[in-house]
């Protein structure tokens, strides 16, 4: 059985040591400074505060002042930060990259580098020179924590590392299928928090014209805005050099079911179909991560650049688009549903 | 402004009168033989009982005796009958199909031609001589009637048809984008129904294990089946000679999505789930319709033939096999998740 080390102990991270623990492994699961609180509560008392449960005996938590000693003799390397973390995560851990473990992401994001998009594993490989993949697809961290079951894609380059990560954690309730298309599926796990924001417009746009939970709603349009966040999530992993098709799988359709039932990105796409402002849908959200807003700046920045390689073509993302317009830009919600698949005049 | 008449005064049937009205059409709803209740609370109170709200003055309603006279200069006709009364809408209309006006069907379903399935649209479309075209993709008629956003596909082999079609349907709510993929909508569309239930398994195995819903639930098990569902209908799409991505739009992702979030269906699924045996599932669903019994049944006799030409690997298909294990067999319910995606240590 080998060591597991943790960066991270916020829910993902730390539901993650489950089907470690189960599987044998020691895991020791290490706070960032952020994570203080958890940490001490899981010495004093076992249980995590954001998980709402205790981890199993198995799991030992450190501060992140002791990292050097939590990644001795480690076999694998996960990273929970979050996908602001990234970049200090790196710095902490290169002093003892020698040691020459592979590192596995569940942080989802994209890195800017010049004129590209570059998948957090490669920004990871690239500076610690060590083999990296990452982990996506529709989990709640909460229902992981309690061994519900969990089907996950393992992406990453390098197949033998791939084969060696998906062993130590695959088990019972936790299924691990293996992708060589880090980037597609990188870049769909990045995305569906954004276009969940935007599914979610019809929540609030129900509540506002009157409409109660639970009468006739507008799941037609959220269920019209979800194919045709599929569609783009695909155009824009195929753009960034990925395969488009994994958008059709677990790390899009399914993290994006998944993220739209429920979750803080729902919640805040509700508040702006509601018709508030913007800045205070976000101080409603009370200091909640929104990756949305990060993810669709990164985008406007971005694509440009792949439009004008012709990569990408821009009008091909009508719901990217507004949404943009929304949450960066203050503009009303109005989904533009006739630009949709191509268009309605011009579908094929 | 045209004349359409609609064959079917179910819930489908009559809420696709309301963008037709809305555009200026006559148009004339024409109950079935077992639409009898429905027609006659319409002629006394202009409301329909299943969807609960008045129908627009437009909309004139006709008993099935007087097809002859409601089909009298109809410039399209609709067929809203359910997926079992197709061969008797078929008889009805034969008599009149001179006239020439298309037809399109919002009734979903496959229809087996010796060792073939053939789609709703080609089965009219060869019986009386007429262009056929199939309106598919994520419609809550509750919604539809309520004038709510509504995004469809119109599926057809004949492009000046669909034009025409599109144009008489589609207006502010209703955004109708044309496919010629007939075969790949078609097969989607029926197919979600059976794949709503097998996704709804978790609602029920959740409830069996004690949990309460709003709890930490098995979203991420549905999310699993969601994104397998979505591989699988492409797969029989493709066998069927269609065009697998229509599984990543509005027929397949689209309509399964809006299939999820309730009905009938759904609510079969979770009964499965918490492990009634199949006949006392069915008998508590009351005489609703299951179309998923059918096609899945369908689908055992059809696909074996598929497989034996080499259009399909029935071993890629766990998640229907399992789903027939439960519903036709009896089976429990335990989902092969470690057979999904290609196999949890085969995959690519």
């Amino acid at each position: 059985m080998a060591v597991i080390t943790i960066l991270g102990a916020g829910m993902m991270g730390s539901a993650l040591a489950l089907p470690l623990v189960d599987n044998g492994h020691e895991v020791r699961l290490v706070g960032t400074h952020l994570d203080g609180a958890i940490i001490e509560r899981l010495r004093a008392t076992g249980e995590h505060p954001g998980l709402k449960c205790a981890l199993p005996p198995g799991v030992v938590a450190y501060g992140h002042d002791e990292l050097a000693t939590a990644l001795g003799g480690a076999e694998a390397v996960a990273l929970g930060v979050n996908s602001r973390g990234v970049d200090w995560a790196i710095e902490q851990l290169a002093p003892h990259a020698g040691a020459g473990w592979p590192v596995f992401l569940i942080t989802k994001g994209l890195a800017e580098r010049g004129d590209r998009l570059i998948t957090f594993p490669a920004q990871v490989a690239a500076a610690l020179g060590v083999e990296a993949a990452a982990v996506a697809g529709p989990c709640i961290a909460g229902e992981l924590a309690r061994r519900a079951t969990t089907c996950v894609v393992l992406a990453g380059s390098h197949r033998p590392t791939l084969d060696r990560l998906a062993g130590l954690l695959r088990g019972p309730y936790y299924h691990v299928f293996p992708s060589l298309d880090v980037v597609g599926v990188e870049a769909c796990a990045a995305l569906k928090n954004a276009y969940a924001m935007g599914i979610a417009f019809a929540l609030g746009e129900h509540e506002r014209a009157g409409g109660a939970p639970g009468s006739v709603a507008l799941h037609n349009q959220e269920s019209a805005c979800f194919a045709q966040a599929v569609l783009e999530m695909g155009l824009i992993a195929a753009a960034l050099g990925g395969d488009g098709r994994s958008a059709s799988g677990l790390p899009g359709v399914g993290d994006l079911d998944v993220t739209t039932n429920g979750g803080r990105t729902g919640r805040f796409g509700r508040l702006l179909g509601l018709g508030l402002p913007v800045a205070e849908a976000i101080e409603r959200m009370e200091g909640a991560t929104l990756e949305c807003l990060d993810i669709l700046a990164t985008l406007r920045r971005a694509l440009p650049a792949y439009a004008a390689r012709g990569a990408l073509d821009l009008a091909a993302l009508p719901l990217l688009a507004h949404m943009q317009a929304v949450a960066l830009d203050g503009a009303p919600v109005a989904v533009p549903f006739a630009r949709f698949f191509g268009g309605e005049r011009d579908a094929g």
